[in-house]
């Protein structure tokens, strides 16, 4: 069986259907399936270290994981809405994101030798403090 | 600017990250990703609708688009754990989420000829309703 | 300082706001309450467990307090909507949240008498599922 | 029927039981209470407006309704967990949750005066927002 899951075209393509679609329809759908992914890496990271032989030395990655999903899984929601936004609370909460996905990244990369999960989850921390980053510049007004 | 969002070969890849990973990570996958999707599409097909001229013949949809993407949300959160899993309470899940998507895309349908977010929506909701389905007869026991 | 919190009133006045507001809006606000705290408790729960000095034995409870919370905090997302309900539905994610609540209430009771937050998880697990029964058979048409 | 509900007793004292509890608990359970009940009183004020006649001018409401559910649900979610926290984060998602609360405070108060919901959810908002600035002072360090 092949996993196919969602395709950014998918994202991109609904998000125009909306009758008021912003200008930076590319870049929302971007920031919106990088967020989305981050929060699935971190979750599933949170689970993997649970069942780790030294699950006792991984506890502030859990809880620091599962924060940052949380906080993602936020960020995302607003994103999916383009009806009459906020840009001071977009960018507020891009900030709480990326402040979020910088210490996750942190926390994981001192596991990544070990342990595969953390080095995969502090790349897609990374990559989505980037662009959230890179979002906030976009609505300076 | 290309929007490159989340590939499916991620969620494989750091599924197959856990120490304890399933024997059908594939399916896993498949059956995450298409969860993830779902809820991403139904809170975007619940904007567009918002921001229709015509919302107030929509509210129906927005409240059905909205409750699906809690519940494959919540699903989707069940299936980021392989670490002791409870079948019993993922089947009880996973026919709340076909449920959820059935009823979303059948109002979605009422209105796919006019609207392109609605066409979309339902039919995201139909293969995730398929998969979650496919997923409940695979964990049967 | 005293911490005030929700009050069970709050929750009934604002759902009577509605200007289509249900007949049992006593037993919606009840069910609704009651799924949040319970979303609320089983989280704590799990972050109490991830502290404690035997938390390789307790990763099933972890994972389990986690799934709860994510289910009930889905059925209470659900509940917030009086508007044009789908009945079915709403079936069966109480149904999923009872399953949900019956297996944490069950992992927890295992730990109950050497930890108390799995005293109390468990307590309002138990709790949660009768409401969520009694939900069903109200709305059963 | 009495609506029980959670009472911030029941938060406290599961906070409590934490193997390594916070020394201000009784901040920590009144703001996770006040997020929690935010989140919940801007679902039903959203789903409110949406059953308003007048829904067509209420989309901005709802949007913003939603956004701040999703920020204040978050922020609670950091805050249900004492383990080996990060300051930094916290203080970030708590800004976030305060600017929603504060937008959405505002945007509810231009209906207050023909809306109960909107007006119970303006105070429940203004209130959020002052817990959260609250929580802010006492975590700098």
């Amino acid at each position: 069986m092949e996993a196919t899951g969602p395709s950014p075209n998918e994202t991109r393509e609904i998000l125009k259907a909306h009758p008021g679609t912003w200008a930076e329809v590319d870049r929302l759908a971007e920031t919106l399936d990088t967020t989305l992914a981050c929060a699935r890496t971190c979750a599933v990271c949170a689970d993997a270290c649970l069942a780790e032989e030294a699950v006792a030395e991984l506890r502030k990655c859990i809880r620091t994981n599962l924060d940052c999903a949380a906080v993602c899984q936020a960020t995302a929601e607003i994103l999916t809405r383009q009806t009459a936004p906020d840009w001071s609370l977009l960018s507020a909460q891009l900030q709480a994101c990326g402040e979020a996905c910088h210490t996750c990244a942190t926390e994981c990369e001192r596991h990544a030798k070990h342990m595969e999960h953390c080095r995969l989850c502090m790349e897609t921390c990374r990559s989505c403090a980037s662009t959230c980053q890179r979002m906030r510049e976009a609505i300076k007004h």
